[in-house]
């Protein structure tokens, strides 16, 4: 699937303008909630929230709830709710694998410390949870607490499958299916609900944002491998240092011959961070077919994205629809 | 203030018959929650949710709601999300600390590591707000995220103000207030506002619930320096020595003469952890009047939860009224 020069500058243009929207709805969010409260807070809140971030959730937000109909000031802080949620879960997931670095700056563990990053993930949590409350009811608080509880039980998954080669596909898309995927199927549907969607609407969005959010994350760990390290902002080959297990190598595991398993487990099980070993296995992945099948499967998911929008032609808002399609086209082309 | 032996004695009855009840409703409600889920999360909540701890919130939450004359099933279930915050942040306290143990165990930091332990605080957090949506809708839901939101601002002042002898009264109260006394606060409003209390019964119990935890904080700290290691489960010593002011300190150095503001300031300076240290602090303390002024604030705070609770007499369940005094009797007469 390709998308069109035309439709890749329209969808930029929007993206741009939204997350405009979205930030400011954050910032006077911030400040309302903030108030009489301790500045160190306010600081490291600011730090978190604005330091770039493709603001990604909350176009998706904007855009399901346009499809069904409604778009209004409201739906910018519904879409800050879900941008929190998603910075505090970075924050916490910055202290749980040390991680010094965030989009190119210090991470809020690194510059501020540690008990101060979880309170401000904690803090978000909250209010992304009242804001969704507030906005959608206990309807979508519940859809999104799910979604909480999913990522939760996906990052044990994950923990339990660390470094462990005989993990298998199914465990890979369920780890990321809960992980990535739930979050981003729920903001969809959170969008679709607050527009008063009907329930083949939402069910419909929800099953786009969930093979978006799928084909995002495969496309993620292709690019652990195959991007370049100026753009993407990551060290090449970062999941194989840390031990993670994704669909090329789980999928060249499986077609490796005799030989060149033990090829791919000495080089699991050795030095993983020295000068040629992460070469040496993009060579070998490569060429058992890793790297292409996890491609093409990125491709059937974004067709599928595409396929359960149909719902949408002809009666859907139009722009909504050419533009969700985009986002789903912009995963596949995407370099960073 | 003292409470009648007969009253105690039906506190501790129904305490432990509530405890009984919201465990059940705990555990029932985390096996609905995790069908289908890592069992190491089941494993870890288990653990967390089943070690004792006195469910003081829930029982007052319980209390709240029945003064306003309502008691059925759901309401356990309300407390037991009351109970699932509390939790939560003690996990996360855990972390922050680098406690290794809580309540005489493990913690579950020590015991399962961190990145399971912070995850583990999450899903709590958002199956908390999950519950307490569902069941209060965005009313509860709102009063309960501003008291959460208020936790970690107090976490926040607290850091600001660690190790600092400089630090006042007024500081002292901000942050007990914000980090224990906000959400006891709102578990007594949670309760009111399931029941369909009025706004001024609402009041009432939230102004209890305030003064009773900043009183059971009061006396908490109280407890680190005069309590039986062998009941409280901590160190004698333990604020001092990780260099948290509390109020007996605080009202120490305001009444100490040059000579005496010289010899606790070395005190805090040097070798808290030695051997003398504590008990020649101890000393002070008492001298200087901090441990009475402690006690005699406590029961002051006391005296004011019993009062807001007047109007319920006559025309409020005149059990739960003498059960909710009882409870602010006990915070003075507590050992551990």
């Amino acid at each position: 699937m390709t998308i069109s020069k035309e439709s890749q500058g329209r969808l930029r243009e929007v993206a741009a303008r939204v997350a405009a929207d979205v930030e400011e709805a954050m910032r006077s969010d911030i400040k309302r909630a903030l108030r009489r409260c301790d500045p160190l807070l306010t600081e490291v809140l600011e730090y978190a929230l604005f330091g770039g971030g493709k603001r990604i959730r909350p176009l998706l937000t904007v855009l399901s709830s346009s499809i069904c109909g409604r778009r209004d000031e409201e739906l910018y802080l519904l879409s800050a709710a879900l941008e929190y949620l998603h910075v505090a879960t970075l924050i916490h997931d910055d202290v749980i694998d040390h991680a010094r670095t965030r989009r190119g700056r210090e991470s809020v563990r690194n510059k501020y410390g540690m008990a101060v990053a979880i309170l401000a993930g904690d803090w978000l949590h909250a209010r992304s949870m009242h804001l969704i409350g507030q906005i959608t009811g206990p309807e979508g608080l519940s859809a999104f607490c799910r979604a909480t509880g999913a990522m939760v039980d996906g990052e044990y998954l994950q923990l339990r499958h660390a470094g462990n080669i005989e993990m298998k596909e199914e465990d890979y898309f369920a780890i990321i299916g809960r992980k990535t995927a739930s979050l981003i199927s729920s903001t969809c549907v959170l969008g679709a609900m607050f527009a008063g969607g009907t329930q083949e609407q939402q069910q419909s969005l929800g099953r786009y944002g969930e093979k978006v959010g799928v084909a995002f994350q495969v496309v993620d760990d292709l690019l652990d491998y195959l991007g370049d390290q100026q753009q993407t902002g990551k060290k090449v080959g970062n999941d194989f240092i840390e031990g993670k297990i994704t669909l090329p190598l789980i999928v060249a595991l499986k077609q490796a011959d005799a030989k060149e398993h033990g090829e791919l487990t000495a080089l699991l099980s050795g030095d993983r961070s020295g000068p040629n070993a992460c070469e040496h296995l993009r060579v070998l992945l490569d060429r058992l077919g890793g790297f292409r099948f996890a491609r093409q499967h990125a491709e059937f998911l974004v067709g599928q994205a595409v396929d359960s929008l149909q719902i949408f032609v002809p009666d859907g808002d139009s722009e909504s629809y050419e533009l969700l399609v985009a986002i789903a086209g912009y995963i596949l082309a995407r370099e960073h």
